[in-house]
């Protein structure tokens, strides 16, 4: 590997599957050549607190605290004060444990006092150990919408609340017009020397990221090989609704439907194995297609793709000079 | 008994030992014929949010939530959310559970969406199937500071931070000149057959509702007889700090010391069977002794107190009529 190869590596990424592949990052890479953007759009006010899903997932990841068996939430955490809460007669579908609400709690105390939430996931994740950045899209508000035959709905009430049951007619990032990337995020877009999309849901963890102004530009203004993770392996999504939302706004549920997502976005499609057949389609979307396991079960599956994904970024960037 | 006896008793009560009593008189009077007023000299922000130590402490008596080994708390609670915010690196040494958080988040919710603290005490208490009336003393903040040999010390900083360790050389209760009684509290004052001062701190839990300005007038402007329990027996509080307190400020630490600090605004004291021989020293402080066993272990032992709490009311409203 060149010299070159010793650059920062951007990863955006939204919830459990991308949390994996930036776990699998983080392992290999050292603290100063990595910078996890994390959607926000699902981030939701729960009982007045602000809630931040996604950053929070890849926070428990990163540090340890991560629940294997549902992928978010802390590992062995207890459910006293929703139950409390519960009878107190609020509305509880949003499952938030014990220790998760200090999370909560501590992130509102500190926005309420002025921080950004910038600010405060630098202090959360350095106080659980985490030495790797995680930031999050945006220190402004931006809400994922979606516009589904049981109407409008926000992303957790459609997630958790329905189920993600209602068909999916549309999906708007409410907010993103004025949002602007992170100072980590916007600093990242301008150093990195490889940009990579975990396999998070396209329309879900990733659009939103793409939706704040200026972010697809800068993408398009680097010359720097970018590279997608495809969710959608065999004709389904690893993991939560991608497959089933894709299909209902009319694209094809495969590897070749995440290129037409990410074609001029993105140069390199990651796709899985069991996919082999369809490289040729991805090829044809104008996507270079890269096939490897994508699936990660064990953290040595995520440290294998990290270094797969990361390969593919040298060999980029040697092409690129 | 009258039928003057079926009229409405204001209780006036601060943390452990006043919710004994008042969760006695709940046990006798029906819903209609008594209102708790609580201090809220005590509430803090932890965390950014909104802690009433005494009203949490009578709500969860009076529901049954209440830990007996503590007297504060609910019983069998968890605490993960603090365990949380120490690994965040917060100062946790306010020992709150986890049930005990979903109480503050509710209250902290509710009145940042404009609710007055007796709007939401009424919702919580009635939540938890609380049918008597438990209302602050004020919908306004009154903060109670102890100017100790340690420096000025809001309540929780001195009692639970500090141990009550640091010697009182003053108290003040701050905002307490611009707070007004709150509804449900005026109301009582005016409608009141008798009011009751439960055996709480008198510098910590009961000056603090005294302090706002109109209730003594109030209260001495009622023709009702008044009642207080002495928190002093044997030379020592039953409970906390107050004996080491009123000794720090010049009191005499005894039912007698107690009778000089509500002369002129009650006319009995209640005072504990073994304090028998100070009889006599009250009577000369002006005020009328009742000497009956005052310590509450049981709960038969809180509603035989009450019962003759309320017996010395029936009597005096008799003589007043």
């Amino acid at each position: 590997m060149g010299k070159s190869t010793q650059g920062l590596i951007l990863a955006l990424a939204g919830g459990v599957g991308g949390a994996k592949l930036a776990l699998g990052l983080a392992k290999i890479l050292p603290p100063e050549r990595l910078v996890i953007v994390v959607n926000t759009g699902d981030d939701e006010q729960f009982h007045g607190l602000h809630v931040s899903p996604d950053l929070d997932t890849m926070t428990y990841t990163l540090s340890g605290l991560y629940n294997p068996e549902t992928g978010w939430g802390i590992d062995g955490d207890s459910f006293g004060t929703l139950d409390m809460l519960r009878r107190l007669g609020v509305e509880t579908w949003f499952n938030l444990g014990d220790r998760d609400f200090a999370m909560h709690i501590r992130r509102t105390d500190l926005l309420r006092k002025g921080a950004t939430l910038s600010e405060v996931t630098a202090q959360l994740t350095a106080n659980l150990g985490i030495r790797h950045s995680i930031v999050p899209m945006s220190d402004q508000p931006v809400r994922t919408v979606l516009d589904t035959d049981a109407g409008a709905l926000a992303m957790q009430e459609y997630f958790v609340r329905q189920r993600a049951e209602p068909a999916v007619r549309a999906i708007r990032y409410a907010g993103a017009e004025d949002a602007r990337p992170s100072p980590g995020f916007a600093a990242a877009l301008q150093d990195a020397h490889a940009i990579v999309i975990c396999p998070s849901n396209p329309f879900l963890s990733v659009a939103p990221i793409l939706a704040i102004p200026g972010v697809r530009d800068a993408m398009g203004s680097r010359h720097v090989r970018k590279i997608a993770v495809s969710p959608i392996v065999g004709g389904a999504a690893v993991r939560g609704p991608a497959g089933k939302i894709m299909a209902e706004l009319g694209a094809e549920v495969s590897a070749v439907g995440v290129a037409r997502e990410y074609r001029g976005i993105c140069d390199v499609l990651a796709l899985d194995t069991r996919d082999a057949d369809l490289a040729a389609a991805v090829a044809a979307e104008g996507m270079e297609p890269a096939v490897m396991g994508t699936i990660m079960h064990t953290d040595n599956d995520k440290i294998a793709l990290a270094r797969q994904v990361l390969q593919l970024a040298a060999r980029a960037e040697t092409t690129a000079q």
